[in-house]
């Protein structure tokens, strides 16, 4: 029999498997929690998967569609003709032919994805870009036959002292009825005291605003309440562009290959809004005709594919973005299905690949507000590094990869149920424990997510099972080793212990990308406080979902930024998205990012002649040479 | 056999004619002018016609294509099915099988309309929204990678000192592939000193705005060129809103009892604009691209409907409009097919029907610098008055009705090839003496057109065939005065002068509506006068295409307007379309036109006590009681 290999996106999970078998018998069998209320006997239709073509023309290959077995009766009749046309099968009736790739919809996925972009409280001056305002008008008679919209005008100048507001047509076409139809009483939104966006008869209106940050992997939404401030519903998905490419460059790649490809990215990512705003406005109970004011972050490149602006320039030296500063766009323009009068602002991008995301952690954090030296890491599938304080900033961006979020290692998965987010290891037996996210009723382990690895290779590194190098060392000999082919492995779960029918693992590749990761922030957070002379950094900030998860002395134990006194390390969440949602609620913060992001000096690493030997020296664990008095008797004996 | 009654929009021709004849051969036989290249045999499908639902829906018909013989196989090759279910049919395929309304769409009509909307010359100072700088940029480098918009941006304050300039996102996805395609030299086009509407690579951008008059019945466009001010096209074509209603208020009554009425004629219209755009561009070979500013004026209903505004408030009491001032508007919001960064200016509105295209007129003219005292009318389907000097001006709307521009008129017709333009009939004999329109050989009278209509009843009534009343003498006895019926009337050109077989005649109901149009606007005239406590004007100005081709005298002969010295009352063409241009040409005239707008005082004549009693005296030819001085030794003695 022959074997196949299967990947299914956007997890990542892979394996290879029998030829012949079906789709959801291959998610069962590697793991992959795919939606099947019939339990596969064709006539539920919910385990659509999709073959991802695009992927496999990227790879010269045409259609992957001869990988699977023919379209069945049954998925003609519960697939329409777009969706087919698509390439969505159903995962019960299409079976293994050849290598094939997969993407599992959203809604096709089990077991709920946590959402690990939650919101972090933070203390938000509420004054935001779009307010209410109540008036009552004089009725209009044969002596004073003033247009509708001059008398709004003249009466919210005089009650409300509101001068020069302008209205776009489709506000204007409704002002007559509005004025009528409560006796000339109407509420009026007013973005940024200069033009109405929205007007409804009587004395109230319901206003929401969403910030939405666009992470390369993730995309958050949190759904605010302009009035109160407060969060009304979050909601994330998975950035459905990573079909398109894993990291920024493989999508710039990706568009300076395709004709089409900005447009087809661009798509997909508005799609994904919509997406959000539709599921956010269904949880709070809030009408996308409330939804005044959005606020996007993003980094370079996904705020350009965002806007439909193409970011090759960005990707090519001297790495140069179409647009730096703050923009303002309607909603509409966008396809982004909220109120039309709706504005969307996007904060401004620093440099190069530093973009609005990392103005967004920036304004959250404000190190330029503060005398300590912070070191801010924001961890995602590019990472971007702050050190400074008001004196002056410092940025960098480095390319991390996705590792870290749990993509390219072996049992990698997102932070979903059945993930091991926390692992620990006893020195003697090499015994493990750990703790898995729970899902409702499964408790057996499918994979490892972001902060599972980080855990375990800083556990295997501190009980010896790593080398320095960050190689496996051969000399330790334990049940829990093992050799898969030429790869030598450390099983965290085995077999009887996971969901999936075989040992969960970190193989040594694993630590290989781990190491590439965190060595490439660690250096990077060098050739800052180099620059700025410093030789240690007074509190380190880990920003990103990521850094609110992993174990702080894990990461620091691996190296993943210079030494800093434990009690000083803090994780802040998920901070680009606090940065907007500050932005979306409070003006002023517009503003300061604008002026901040001015500020800051972008370094360009890949240009700095020490980086390279910076980069060598932190791929080990935790460094090759740096001191850490603050792990004081918690790093191995060799190091 | 059965005689039936067919009607051809927009010329308003129409006839009875033999059930089983084919709509070419009606059209001949009415003198409508119908394209048909195969002559009939069903084979170039050139004559289509539409039948005219809309219509007849008013009238509680509800289908009126069983009027007509089913679609036959040829009309299925020759027609989209779009066009079948929109009600189009071959002329030379359908026969008439009961009363039927038609449309002659644009292309179907045979010999060119003749575009009257043409320019006058006026003198315009050059100042238009839209400007173009050119610049040449530094190159960005990895010591200097600002973005290439905020690189524009620094280089035109530098060089053009530009400073605060915004743009769409449309403009900013435009700008890198701009900037690097001709060695960072490029050339941008700036709307108000503002916005950058566009930017192309190199040293140079045409730029193009269009001058946009809606009237009621007919819309013209203007195309010009922004860097000089010349005109390179023109182009005119009926509002294709008159299928829905002749004049403003039964569009207004549509859009009251129909749901989606408003939607439909604001496509129209649309769709109108669109056409002017294209056919101005094939003329002058401009590109759609390259217009960057549109001017718009048209009544407050055309205003309105243009934008998608419901017009029903200013319909009924207080007459209110939903918006009075200004409005800029981004075309492609309205759906214009011009450069989608361009914007539309429509001019303000004075006050209930007094609208832009009053204003229009108003800068044109721009009584409010002259000492003289100004009559101003502007005829249309809706009559504007102006009256007063630098001190003050009134004005008011009288509706006319289409009478003056040859519609529900026995043989009236629109000014094209074939139409009786002017008249002279000599006093003894009677005998007539006519000019036509000249169209390409055919040289026979088809009907009559508005300048006919008022010349030949100001001759009617010279000799003695009209009385003061509007009666036709009974007591004058000539071959040329018959009976039809119960209608006595007058044969202008006699069958064997005509194209259409039959004499061409004025009967006693023409002289009727032009009794009513007349006196509607004489009396308007007057209540403004008495308002401004003067007994003459300085001087009559007579605007619109209509009062171009008319002859002055035989429009004061009958009594269109007050007494004043022959030689001041003159004609300025579409001065509403000159305004457009000039507000087009030259931002200060915006800015007059807001400015005089708001001091143009306006008189709802409907609300005048005296307006019946002087509008029954005014319905008199010339007068009933008001001499006329200036016309000593043309009127008839009996007055």
């Amino acid at each position: 029999m022959n074997s196949r290999l299967v990947i299914f996106q956007p997890s990542g999970q892979r394996g290879r498997v029998e030829e012949g078998k079906n789709l959801l018998e291959v998610s069962r069998e590697l793991g992959v929690d795919i939606e099947s209320v019939c339990g596969g006997t064709k006539t539920c239709g919910k385990c659509k998967v999709r073959v991802q073509r695009g992927f496999f023309e990227r790879h010269g290959i045409h259609s992957q569609m001869e990988h699977l077995s023919p379209v069945t009766e049954e998925e003609r009749e519960l697939l329409t003709d777009d969706e087919l046309s698509s390439g969505y099968r159903l995962a019960c009736a299409a079976q293994v032919q050849g290598d094939v790739l997969l993407y599992v919809p959203e809604e096709t996925r089990g077991g709920k994805q946590v959402v690990r972009k939650e919101v972090t409280l933070r203390k938000i001056d509420l004054n935001p870009a779009v307010k209410t305002h109540c008036v009552k008008l004089e009725k209009p008679t044969l002596a004073d036959p003033l247009g509708d919209y001059e008398r709004l005008l003249k009466t919210l100048a005089a009650q409300h002292g509101l001068e020069g507001l302008t209205a776009g047509r489709t506000v204007l076409a409704r002002i007559p009825s509005a004025l009528r139809e409560k006796g000339w009483e109407v509420t009026v939104a007013v973005w940024m005291g200069k033009e109405i966006l929205r007007i409804l008869p009587g004395s109230s209106m319901r206003c929401y605003g969403l910030a939405v940050d666009i992470g390369t992997t993730t995309v958050a939404g949190y759904l605010c309440d302009l009035a109160t401030g407060e969060v009304v519903a979050v909601h994330s998905l998975m950035n459905p562009q990573v079909t398109y490419g894993e990291d920024v460059m493989s999508r710039v790649t990706y568009i300076m290959t395709h004709e089409g490809g900005l447009e087809e990215l661009h798509r997909e990512i508005i799609g994904a809004m919509n997406q959000i705003v539709s599921q956010a406005c269904k949880r709070a109970e809030v009408s996308s005709d409330e939804i005044l004011e959005l606020v996007v972050v993003g980094n370079t490149v996904m705020h350009h594919i965002f806007l439909n602006i193409s970011p090759v320039g960005v990707g090519v030296s001297p790495f140069v973005p179409a647009v730096q500063q703050p923009v303002d766009v309607k909603a509409s323009e966008l396809g982004i299905a909220v109120n039309e009068s709706a504005n969307v602002h996007l904060l401004p991008i620093e440099a190069g690949f530093v973009g609005a995301d990392n103005v967004g952690v920036l304004i959250a954090e404000a190190p330029y507000e503060k005398d300590e030296m912070q070191l801010i890491i924001d961890i995602g599938t590019n990472g971007e590094i702050l050190v400074g304080n008001r004196d002056k900033l410092l940025s960098a961006s480095c390319a991390t990869g996705p590792a870290l979020e749990g993509a390219h290692i072996k049992f990698g998965m997102r932070a979903a149920p059945g993930a091991i987010e926390r692992v620990s290891i006893k020195p003697d037996t090499l015994d493990v424990e750990y703790r898995i996210i729970a899902g409702e009723g499964d408790q057996l382990a499918r994979g490892i997510c972001g902060s599972g690895i980080i855990d375990a290779i800083a556990e295997m590194f501190r009980v010896g099972i790593v080398e320095k190098s960050g190689r496996l060392n051969k000399s330790v000999v334990n049940p829990r080793l093992v050799q898969d082919g030429k790869s030598r492995e450390f099983i965290l779960a085995p077999k009887q212990e996971t969901a999936i029918g075989k040992d969960i693992t970190i193989a040594a590749g694993d630590v290989r990308a781990v190491q590439l990761a965190k060595g490439a922030i660690y250096a990077g957070s060098k050739i800052l406080m180099n620059r700025l002379r410093i030789e240690k950094v007074d509190r380190v900030v880990l920003a990103g979902a990521f850094g609110t998860y992993i174990d702080r002395t894990g990461a620091m134990l691996m190296g993943m930024f210079p030494d800093c006194p434990l009690e000083n390390v803090v994780a802040v969440g998920n901070a680009a998205g606090d940065g907007a949602r500050m932005a979306l609620l409070d003006i002023n913060k517009r503003r300061e990012a604008d002026e901040q992001a001015r500020r800051v000096e972008y370094v360009e690493l890949t240009l700095e002649k020490d980086f390279e030997r910076e980069f060598v020296e932190a791929m080990h664990f935790p460094h090759m040479t740096d001191r850490f008095p603050s792990l004081e008797g918690l790093l191995p004996r060799s190091t």
